[in-house]
C-alpha cells in the first residue's frame, strides 16, 4: 500500500516534491490543551505511552489542527532502558529518572537484551493503532534514542546539564562503555525493525547528547553505533526504510554523518539551513531547523523568521521543514498555526 | 613591577616560553577539602565572595597544593546583575537564582548602571588582598561573565538547560535585548577596568552560553558585545591588559573571534587542541581544553590523556594548558596532582 501524502518519503529519496514536507518535532505534546486533557486521564506519562488507544489519540491531535506532512509515533526515547529493567519514572519538573541506573561494569554485563516484541510490544501496538486512525494518508515516523543518548541517561540516572558521570566513562572505562553501546545497538536495531514491521514508514534516531562529545568521541561512541544500526537494519532484518539521524549540536560532523548510511540528517538551529544543505550536497535530505524559541515571538516576527528560513532552503532537493528541536510546552498553539500557514503560503507561491 | 612567573603573560603575547603555562578553570573550588572548610565558615557563597580575607585565602589554596602558573580572582560571574539590583541567591543544589529577574522592556530601561567602585568594590578588595598574598610571584586573572551570558541569567532568572526564556528575546524583542547588552557592555567594561586598576594582570570573559546561539546570533549578540568591551577597555580606560575570550561551544566561530581584539581564546573539549591552535594560526593564544570529566579517571588514564593533549599542542606558540571547562566538585585532588605532575614532567623533557 502506498502513502497518499508522500512528500516526506520523496524528500528522503531526494526526489522532486510539489513543496517541502513539513512536520515539527514534539508536534504532539504539552503545548496542546487537548493533549494535557488526555495526559491527565492517562495516569503517569509512561501509562500514556503504554496505552495504545490514548497514545495514538494524542499522536492524531496535531494532525487535526495543522496541515502536517507526517505523523510521529507517540512514545519516549527511553523505553529501551526501561525494558532493560532500569525502572523509568517521570518526576514532575525534573524529567526522566531511572530507579536503577547503571553504576558498574557488572551492571552492564547483567543487562538483559530484551525481546522487543514482548517487552516493548506496547510501542508496536501504538504504531498499529496510529495506522488504523491515519490510514494511508500520511507516513508514520518511528524512532529510538541513539545508543550514546540512551547510555547518557542509563549511566547518569537522569537528565543533567552536562552528564558528567556518563561522560566520565569515556575516560574511566571506555571498553565497558563500548560494551554497553554494543548491547544497545542490538536492541535499538531490533526495536526499529519491529516498528517497521508494525507499519512505520520512516525511522529516526534521536541523538540528543551527541553534542557533549569531542569530535573524535562523537565519531567512535555516537556516530559509529548509529551507523551500525543502519547497516544491521538492512543486513539482519532486510529493513530498508529511510533513517533520519539527528545528532543535536554536531553540525561540524556532517561530512562524517554522510557515511552513516542515513537518508536524512536532522540539524539544530546552530547552523544555518543553507549551510547544512550545502554541506549535505544533495547526498541526503536535511531536516530542520528553526529555533523552537522563535515560536514564542509575535506572529509578525514568526512570519518573517519562517520566510527567511524557507527562502534559504526551498530550492534545495531533500529539504524537510522542521524545528531545530522539539516544540516547547509554553508555545501558544496559534503560533504554530501562524508558522505553518506562512510556510504553506510560501509553498503555494513557488 | 614585573611578575616573576610570566609564562602566561608571554604566551598571551605569543612569545617563547620555557614551557607552556598551566592553570585550571575553577582551580579554587569545591573539590578541595580546605575550600569546603572556609566555605562553611563564610556563610553563604556570596558572603564568601564579599569577604576579601576569606576569598583571597581560597584563591591561594590551589597555589599551595599545585605547581600552577596563574591565580584567578575568586568571585562569581553574576556579580554585575546582583549589583544592578536583581538579588543573587545561591540555592543549594540549584545554582544561582535571581530574586528579581528581568521580565519586561521597562525592567531593562530601569536597570541602573552601577558604580563599580561602590557596588562591586568588594571584588577589587579581593584582588588587592590576593596581591598582598601572592606578591609578584604569579599573574592574577580577573574576569567577568560576558554580556550575553549575564543576560541569559538575568532574563531566565536562573540557570536552566536551554535558557528558552532568554533565547525567546532574540525573536520577541531583539532591540530590547540589544539595549540590555549595551548596558552590560558599559558595566562589564568599567568592572574589568576597575579590576585592572586593583592589580590583575590578565582579563577573561566567560561566555558560558554563547554556544546556545545560531552562528549569526552569536556574532551579533555575544561576540560583538565582547569585542566592544575589548575596544572600550583601551579607548575609554587606557587599559591594554590581554583579554582571554572563552565562548563555550562556539569553536566554529574561531575565525570571527580572531577579529575581537582578544589576546587569547579559551576552547572547550569539543574541538581538538591542535585544530584550535591551527585555526588560531599563531595570531592569538589558545587556552584549553582537556575534558574535565577526564579528571574522574584512574591516574594511568589521566597520564595518557594529558600526554596526548600535550604532544598535540606543545610545539605551538601561545598554547596555555587548561581544562575545557571548570574542575568538577567530585574530582579527587590527587587526580589534579597527577595531571599537573604529568604535564610538568613532559615539559621538562622538551
Amino acid at each position: 500500500m502506498t502513502i497518499i501524502n508522500d512528500r516526506l518519503l520523496k524528500a528522503l529519496r531526494l526526489e522532486p516534491v510539489d513543496r517541502p514536507p513539513v512536520w515539527l518535532m514534539r508536534q504532539a505534546g504539552r503545548y496542546l490543551p487537548e493533549y494535557l486533557q488526555v495526559r491527565a486521564e492517562a495516569g503517569s506519562f509512561m501509562d500514556l505511552c503504554r496505552n495504545a488507544e490514548l497514545a495514538s489519540e494524542v499522536a492524531m491531535q496535531p494532525l487535526r489542527r495543522y496541515p502536517l506532512d507526517a505523523s510521529i509515533l507517540f512514545s519516549d526515547i527511553l523505553t529501551i532502558p526501561d525494558a532493560m529493567g532500569l525502572g523509568l519514572q517521570f518526576v514532575s519538573g525534573e524529567g526522566p529518572v531511572f530507579e536503577r541506573p547503571v553504576k558498574t561494569l557488572r551492571d552492564i554485563e547483567k543487562l538483559p537484551s530484551p525481546d522487543v516484541h514482548d517487552e516493548l510490544g506496547y510501542v508496536m501496538d501504538v504504531v498499529r493503532a496510529m495506522r488504523v486512525k491515519i490510514g494511508q494518508d500520511l507516513p508514520i515516523i518511528g524512532f529510538s534514542g541513539s545508543p550514546w543518548t540512551l547510555a547518557c541517561y542509563m549511566l547518569e540516572g537522569q537528565g543533567t546539564r552536562d552528564f558528567a558521570t556518563a561522560r566520565s566513562w569515556l575516560w574511566r572505562a571506555p571498553q565497558a562503555l563500548q560494551q554497553l553501546l554494543d548491547k544497545l545497538v542490538i536492541t535499538v536495531t531490533d526495536y526499529l525493525a519491529a516498528q517497521a514491521e508494525a507499519g512505520v514508514d520512516v525511522l529516526m534516531l534521536f541523538d540528543t547528547w551527541g553534542g557533549l562529545l569531542s569530535e573524535a568521541h562523537y565519531r567512535k561512541f555516537s556516530l559509529q553505533p548509529m551507523a551500525n544500526i543502519i547497516a544491521q537494519l538492512k543486513s539482519r532484518h532486510g529493513c530498508s526504510l529511510p533513517v533520519i539521524l539527528f545528532s543535536k549540536g554536531c553540525h561540524t560532523q556532517i561530512d562524517e554523518m554522510l557515511k552513516s548510511g542515513c537518508a536524512g540528517l536532522g540539524v539544530d538551529w546552530r547552523i544555518s539551513i543553507d549551510a547544512a544543505l550545502r554541506q549535505a550536497g544533495g547526498r541526503v535530505a536535511v531536516q530542520g531547523n528553526l529555533d523552537p524559541t522563535a515560536l514564542l515571538a509575535e506572529p509578525a516576527a514568526i512570519r518573517q523568521i519562517a520566510t527567511e528560513q524557507f527562502a534559504a532552503a526551498v530550492s534545495q532537493p531533500g529539504f524537510i521543514f522542521n524545528l531545530g528541536h522539539g516544540i516547547m510546552p509554553q508555545v501558544p498553539p496559534d503560533n504554530v498555526s501562524c508558522l505553518l500557514d506562512t510556510v504553506h503560503a510560501l509553498s503555494a507561491r513557488q
